[in-house]
């Protein structure tokens, strides 16, 4: 720890707002390689106690960030979590050091294929190797001990942010005291690699994207990816809430156009996403994070025995899942609770009626908050 | 019916195989267009008996063709419906006049955008009007007419097949005797519409698709369409079934490349399946046809009733959908049966147990073939 914080090169002042360090590591990755020099960015809200036992770790989804309660540099737009995260909120400033990290290979301001390889003084492009969740997690457990904290009283997580907090505790069970785990799973399915599939080749069939080496020119392979997030979307909600929101309602019109405009508001909906998106999101990163992902399976490292892979564990756990999720259905989150009553581990499970699939742990839902809360408070 | 006979220029002989008929039309559109000339390919099996009461109409699927159980004259392989058609099977040309015509709007033979426009003498690309379900039912109920079948001993087809069907139901109700529908919906749902755009959307960012203008070059939109294909193509399984069949195995090799190749088998076969497709199916008409399937809702001209659109009918229905089906769920079927009832129609329903989703329909299932089969029988 103290060799880190030694050859640590601050970039702004510890402790403030939208906080980039780099850290000389190096991180010995899945894929065998070393990686070096490790760039964060990150934000915190309240303050580290000084027994340091108070701080909880939030891990952020595929195309999330580390604004998880600050206004989003690019959009302005407020947090994507002020509904969990804030004062007087499930997990609240007043209580507990707040940190939320920006993942290894996205690309707002933590090291990512659009980074700056020193080797070479220009970006990584595809160079920039191949990771896992496990190695998004190993760099956070740098950071953190760059930060001095040794242990967590809490890691927080919904879809991909759940799989991180998977993989802290089991590759990190003594510093994790509770881990909650929202719309989450401990694998990909066929189908979850499916999709993310659909959205590389869409990527990757940009002739804008030139083999990942785009960042060089002006031209952005914005169309693969705007297509790529137009397929996410739909994953994202469920079938009865797209009818509910859209149904075959028409947008702006009281007839269709017998054209190929978008004509169906659900049209328009996902053009915008697609469009919103890539602005904000840069698309190598799109396709080394679904990457990530696809290689998550916390059973194959134990021959499928997915309890194995909790053996011993003494962390508390928390799963919530909804039950339109398609993406990570409750069926997931009940493999993975049944596998740590098997390792004998504290664990609570629910399920919450919801109608707008994955993306509920992102909406207002007071069931999940007041869980939140509860399951936090309990071990104070 | 005499005019069109009269009017008719047979391109090959009339019943023999591959048959390719052009009539003068003109089919007035759902737009208020008039479309003329109208070609069509169609594919027949048995024998119109002298009652010439004995025809049955299968309609085909998205992709589909008519070569039902006939050899696919691109890719050399077996009718794509043989396991339902052909000698000692449910729909036997020993007792049927069997037809199957490919649709319009479609790319194998029946008029289409990559057909030629006899006012311009270029392919009508984006100049080919939007069509509808309707539309193609209309254009087929021509080519009946010019065949001299006035009445169809049955109807039969699956997913957009049985769209056809249950639009002839409603459009010429006093031809048709009996109706199976497969695996199909009144009305395209906001998830079936969100689908169809990310298809439309990958194919207009291909820079090749040239707005459509494609065909006077070597180029084509391949990759936007794979795309398109590859996203579609995971609606048409269900997730047990692609968990069964590829779960997490890996693609010729023994552990995970740390690359962007396909590692996952449900990679590589995704991408099979858009490449494949794109040897076989033209870009345009796959905009024009998923257009079509969008727009397509049997209530909306009777504010939303559905009943009203078979009141009065006479026809038997038989309704079968597949349980993991979610892409026309059983709901759907069940909504339309419910319709049925309320009309005091003839209507048997089943939804049989399957662990392949939507493409069921296509595969070996001895209760499908058993129920049309029994089915068809009855009412001889």
């Amino acid at each position: 720890m103290a060799a880190y914080m030694d050859r640590a090169q601050n970039m702004d002042e510890k402790f403030g707002l939208n906080r980039k360090v780099r850290l000389l590591g190096p991180l010995t990755l899945s894929n065998g390689a070393q990686f070096a020099p490790l760039e964060f960015a990150y934000e915190s809200y309240g303050t580290l106690n000084e027994a340091r036992d108070n701080a909880v770790l939030i891990c952020h989804a595929l195309t999330g960030d580390h604004y998880v309660a600050s206004t989003h540099p690019l959009t302005g737009k407020p947090g994507w979590w002020t509904r969990m995260v804030g004062e007087g909120k499930p997990i609240d400033p007043a209580k507990y050091f707040i940190l939320c990290i920006n993942v290894l290979g996205s690309c707002m301001g933590s090291s990512g294929p659009a980074s700056i390889d020193p080797g070479t003084d220009a970006p990584y492009g595809m160079e920039f190797p191949v990771i896992t969740i496990n190695d998004m997690v190993a760099a956070q457990a740098i950071l953190l001990d760059h930060l001095g904290i040794e242990t967590l009283a809490a890691i927080v997580g919904g879809s991909m942010g759940g799989m991180q907090a998977l993989a802290w505790c089991t590759m990190f069970p003594h510093r994790v005291k509770s881990a909650v785990v929202i719309a989450s799973a401990a694998r990909h399915s066929a189908q979850n690699i499916a999709f993310h599939e659909v959205g590389r080749q869409a990527i990757m069939a940009d002739p804008n994207w030139q083999s990942g080496g785009y960042y060089h020119g002006d031209a952005r392979p914005s169309a693969g990816l705007a297509v790529a997030r137009m397929a996410a979307h739909i994953t994202y909600l469920s079938e009865a809430g797209l009818t509910e929101k859209f149904g075959r309602q028409l947008q702006d019109r009281e007839s269709k156009s017998f054209g190929f405009d978008a004509d169906f508001q659900v049209e328009s909906y996902l053009r915008h996403q697609g469009i919103s998106f890539v602005e904000r999101f840069d698309a190598n990163s799109y396709l080394y994070i679904t990457r990530a992902m696809d290689y998550f399976d916390l059973a194959e490292p134990h021959g499928g025995n997915l309890a194995a892979a909790f053996h011993g564990t003494k962390t508390r756990f928390c799963f919530i899942s909804f039950d339109t999720d398609w993406l990570y259905p409750t069926s997931e989150s009940r493999r993975i609770v049944q596998a740590l009553n098997a390792a004998r581990a504290n664990v609570s499970f629910v399920e919450l009626p919801s109608a707008f699939g994955h993306d509920s742990f992102l909406l207002d839902n007071p069931d999940m908050n007041r869980i939140v809360a509860g399951f936090l408070e309990a071990q104070q």
